[in-house]
This record gives C-alpha cells, structure tokens and sequence, in this order.
C-alpha cells in the first residue's frame, strides 16, 4: 500500500441553494477542486450521498454526476452509510489510490435537501434509524439525541450549559468561515432560550438542514511532491459500526462505532490522540461532540462536557475541534459532511484557513458518523 | 494484488415475498452463504441496493444488516449504481480483498421492491434515469429500452421475433431454476400476445418486479484452495460508466459502458470474448440482452438478434447465456442482481447447477448494467 495525498479540495458556500440543483452543486464544487489540484481529468471518482433518491428523486447519481462533470466512461461509485456517507467516500478513494489501482481520483460529497418540505426531510433523515423499531415508534433524531443527552448528563453530570457551549464555539468558530450556512456568534443564553425541538435538546443544539457539496482530490504522495503546496497524506482510515438502534447498546453514551474505527486509524497512522493538533467532528448535536471527544480518546469517558467548558477544544484551546463551525454552524448536507470534514483539514494544514488558522497544525482528524452512531469513519491526516 | 476466490453463495428463491422484510431476506441469504463457507464471520462487508431508501424507507442498510447478521462492528459499505448496485460490491469487495486490507469478505445485494404499489416501484426505478430530462419528460425504463429496440431493428433489421427468443430461452433456462420468480416456459407466440408496454416491447419482454438477495463470501485464492469445493476465482474486473440519458449518445444502440468494463476485466484475466464458456448477462429487457452481446464482443455489431435465432446463445448453444433464467425469469431485484449473477457462475464452475448444468464450464462472464447503460460492471471468473 503506497503513501497517498489530497492535492486539491473544493466547496462552495452552503445554505439554501433553491436556485441550484444537485447537479449544479457538485459540479461547481468538484471543479473548484480540479482548479485547485491543477488538473482537468481523474481516473476514478466516489461520491457520498445519503439519500439523494428522497431528497431529490435521484438515484444513480455516480454516473449522472461524472457525466455532467464531462468525465462519463470513468468508474464512478456512489456509497451510502447515512451521514458517513461522505467519509466513506473518502476512506474508499483512499484504498484505491494506496493499492495502485488509480493514480487521481474524486471524492465528492453531496445533499440536495431543502427541495422538499421540513416532515419530507426529518422523514429522508429518519430513515438512518432502525425504521422497524425506532421509526415505527415515533423517533426521529433529535429525539435520540436527546435520550443519549439525558443519559450523559445523569450518568456523568454533563450540564445544560456545556452543551449550549458546544454550538457556541462552534458558532465562534463558523462566523470567521465565509462558506459556512450561519456565520455568525450565539450565546449560551440564545441556546439557552432557543425553541424545545426534544427535551433536552433545543434548536441551537441541532445542526441544520442545508443543501452543499464538497470534494478532494487523491493522488500518491509521491505525485503531490511537485505541486506547489506542502503535501498532506492520508496517514490513517478507520471504519467501523454499530447496532443501528440504540436499544440494542449496553451504555447509549459510549460510541462503539467511533471508538473502534478510530482505533484502527490510529494504528495505521502510527498516532495517538496526543498526537493530533485539530479535530472535525460530526456534531449533528452537541451532545454527540461531548460524546466523540470520549471516543476518540481525547478525554476521559463522560469529561467530555468539561472539555469543552474549560476551553480545551476551543479555537485557541489545546486541541481545537470544529475550527469550521462544524454541522451546527458549517451546516449539516449529510453526504457532504464527511468529505468537507477533510476540506477544513487539508485548509488548516495548508495554512489557507484565513482567520480560523490554527498555528502550526501538522496533524488533524476526522470524524465522520452515520444515525446515532451505527456507523463511523476516521481519518487522520498529516503535513509532510 | 493478490488472487482472490469465490468460497460460498447463498440465494433463496425469489419472488413476491410479503411475509418477509428486508432485513429478513438478506439475513437468511447472507448465512445461506455462511453456511456454504464454513465461517461464521467476515471482516468487512459490501451491500449493493439501488434504493431501499425509495423502497421500504431505510437507508443505513449496511450498518443495519451487518447487526441484524450478527456482525455489527465491522466495516460494512453500501453502495449504489442503479441496477448495477450488486455488481459494484462485488466489485469493491474483490478489491478490499485483492489490495490485502481484508481476508474474508461478505458481499451481498438486496432489494424490497413490492412493499409498495407499481406506481411507485416505477417511479423507484425511474431514478435511475436523469430525472431532470428523462424523467421530466415522463420517460420510464420500458420507454427509454423501447426507443433502443425501435433504433436497434431499423439500424440492423433485428427482428420483433428475435426479441421475443430472448425471453424464450431465459424462460426454457429458468424452468429448470428452482429459485427462479417465473420458472416455467414461455413461447414466442405468447411473447408476441402479451400486453403492449412501450412499443415494441410487451409485458413478457420486460423483467419482473421483485423481492430478493445474494450474497458470495470471497477470501484469498490460497485461503479457498483448504476447502473442498473447486477454487473459482474472480480473473478480472471492470467498471465504466457513460451518459446517463439516451439522448447525449452518438449510438443508442451501442453501449459503451460496458464496452470499456469488459475491456478492462478482459485485459485484467488475460482473456477474450473467445475464452468464455458461459455469460449472465443484464436482460432487464430483452433488447438489452442482444445489445449486450454486441458490447462484450460475443458477437459483431448488429449480429445481437441472429446469434440467439441461430441457437448460438441457448443452453446447448456454443455460448450459453442467462443460464439462470436471467432477469427475465429469475426475476429482478435490482440490487441483488448483480450477485446473483456471480451466484450463478459459480455454480456452474462448481458444476453445482443441477438440471440447467453446463458441461465443462471453465469461464463464466457477469455483465450487470444500471439505467439504459449509464453504468456497468463486469466480472470474468474462472475455475482453477
């Protein structure tokens, strides 16, 4: 398995794009990242998507996505592991290049998700959870969320407070990113008194429904040496998962999926979690940020909230995490996440990340995560 | 890259199955398989579905079935190209295993198509076209393979009858397929009786809709050389995609997506068209099959509807193709097809094909194509 570099990334700014289509928004996208890599063509692309066909009514869309980029007759896969579907991507692009089969290839992520109504897409979001059981019952995300919030808080002492402190420093850290849907600062007091969505859990907790995409561009380090940028590599990828419901966990505040595959990137990486310099993780909710900082073994189990209160994760912290303003002020289209997780990495480690830079970062990680944790990848990536 | 073997399939019969759900039916495939196997584990595993999500409203499916199989934890990866979905985890599966990253390999492909109305089935499966012209325009796939048909006999004088055979002989194959949906004959005359569905094709031209799954366990030639069945190989693979909307093609009647796939798997096994002993092929419609054969370079372009008048293709023919029954009989659920077909392949290298047995099979080809051709992925496996 050979060395392999991301040596372009592309996004474009997200929100409620009801002027562009799927298409629209991924190839504008993908070709920010062929300009930004210098090239006009790949051999191979992936692409992440959740669930285009309730979004949008479009299935199929690896090979519409090729052709309309005017690269048909190229392989092109699309993967599906909810919100990892991105990440996914990634880590499949990724083993392609390492194992010698393509020298360049895409990864892109998208979600089209505001064509349809708020009950559509809460609906479409749904469908991540166990349909059978958790569906059947009435659930939906937030309210899962919110069972594994309360749970934390009883078993731990995590606050209401700290929670509300995730989605400000993420807010923070999203107002100084001119891509990201909501760019702008909140209080703890505004999320404090924002609408109940699922107790305890209120809408300043919740990332929103957003329409965008995100790419990158791998070849093998050894090719990323004559671009003009440094070269940051794939160091290690992780994938694992875990019962889709979470009835079926031991402890609803520990996650499995995200432990085991972090585990596995970690090793590949040859790193630990005192190695790393900066962190995107998947904070659909801010209880899920506290909840992954204990994974990743970052802190101790249930010191998560702390963490976060004490400073440690914020932009001038010890280990920033979320630089970009992550789901909560980034903005959340699923499939894009786990692919604009490694936009902000390679930006940070390229020192191209304007007023969010975080000085000398050589190491940083990402967290991808499907449903309520029944699916998770990592990446570590590295400056050379 | 190493060598790497097929060791089990598992496949139930298929058909309207409303007593059971998805997670049913793919679970008591994949331990089908297992069971072939001899193992009660895998690394790491791929599902192929084209749209669970549009089907029984659930996505996630990789994480849900590697639970429900009593696998959660490892990496489990859905992917989706249309009705090539089951092909490309065949594919991705093979590479995982070739690269070295994973030793023993479940690769399965589902779908649960008739927990919804027929309405809704075609509009399922019309996202497989691109929805903003095709689809806008009230094309459906019966449409769209009937406007190939049309341009196919006025280009080469391919016969209304001659499309009829093709469902005839998958028909005489399938009579001999306990696990087929529709295993019984059919004659040309009732072909040419049968309902209009988009002129020229009728109800008996056009595959199924259905419910069902695959699944192959694939691990290191060397691994499969301690078991007692034969070691059946997978010798090549290729992938390819092309325009997804008719209408952007120089040659409707020419498919290029599979055209360059099976270049590639040619090349990658070191064979030629005149290497394969038997072929399934992607009959979703019988005009598929003749253009197909053209592609795969069986025969000469336009020589489609000759060779299966000539008996060239049948299961005494010189080539035989869809010994299974094909799509036609088998049935078709879409993402499962392209599993079934390496299933069948199998088999007969296995010489485990019962009374559809082929003498002396060495080589078989599996072709499996999503859309009108924006997609295909084939596979050349050859008996050690």
């Amino acid at each position: 398995m050979r060395d392999v570099a991301v040596i372009g990334v592309g996004m474009t700014k997200w929100g409620e794009l009801w002027e562009k289509s799927l298409r629209d928004i991924f190839v504008e996208t993908a070709l920010m990242a062929f300009d930004d890599a210098s090239i006009d063509k790949v051999d191979s692309m992936y692409v992440g998507s959740m669930s285009s066909g309730l979004f949008v009514g479009q299935e199929h869309i690896a090979s519409l996505l090729a052709d309309y980029l005017g690269q048909a007759n190229i392989p092109s896969t699309r993967v599906e592991s909810a919100c990892a579907s991105g990440g996914l991507a990634l880590r499949l692009g990724y083993l392609e290049v390492a194992s010698g089969r393509s020298e360049v290839v895409l990864v892109g992520g998208i979600e089209k998700m505001t064509d349809v109504s708020g009950y559509e897409a809460t609906y479409a979001l749904g469908t991540a959870a166990d349909q059978e059981y958790e569906g059947y019952h009435g659930m939906t995300f937030p309210g899962l969320y919110a069972l594994i919030a309360r749970a934390h808080m009883e078993k731990y002492g995590t606050t209401r407070e700290q929670l509300a402190m995730v989605a400000v420093k993420n807010h923070h850290n999203g107002s100084k990113n001119p891509l990201a849907q909501f760019p702008f600062e909140i209080t703890v007091d505004s999320v404090l008194n924002s609408v109940m969505v699922a107790d305890p859990l209120r809408v300043l907790d919740c990332s929103p429904i957003t329409d965008g995409a995100a790419a990158v561009i791998l070849c093998p380090a050894e090719m990323a040496q004559k671009k003009d940028k440094p070269v940051v590599k794939i160091a290690g990828s992780g994938h694992a998962t875990d019962t889709i419901a979470l009835s079926s966990r031991k402890d609803i505040t520990w996650l499995e999926a995200v432990y085991k595959a972090t585990q596995q990137a970690y090793k590949e990486a040859d790193k630990g979690p005192e190695d790393i310099d900066i962190i995107e993780v998947h904070d659909c909710f801010t209880i899920a940020e506290i909840c992954v900082l204990e994974a990743l073994g970052i802190v101790e189990k249930g010191k998560g909230g702390d963490a976060v209160e004490q400073g440690l994760t914020s932009l001038k912290g010890k280990i920033p995490v979320n630089t970009s303003g992550g789901l909560k002020a980034k903005g959340h289209p699923v499939g894009a996440t786990g692919v604009a997780q490694a936009v902000e990495i390679c930006k940070q480690l390229w020192e191209e990340a304007g007023e969010r830079q975080v000085k000398k970062a050589r190491v940083g990680l990402a967290q991808n995560m499907g449903g309520s944790g029944g699916s998770s990848v990592i990446h570590v990536l590295e400056r050379a």
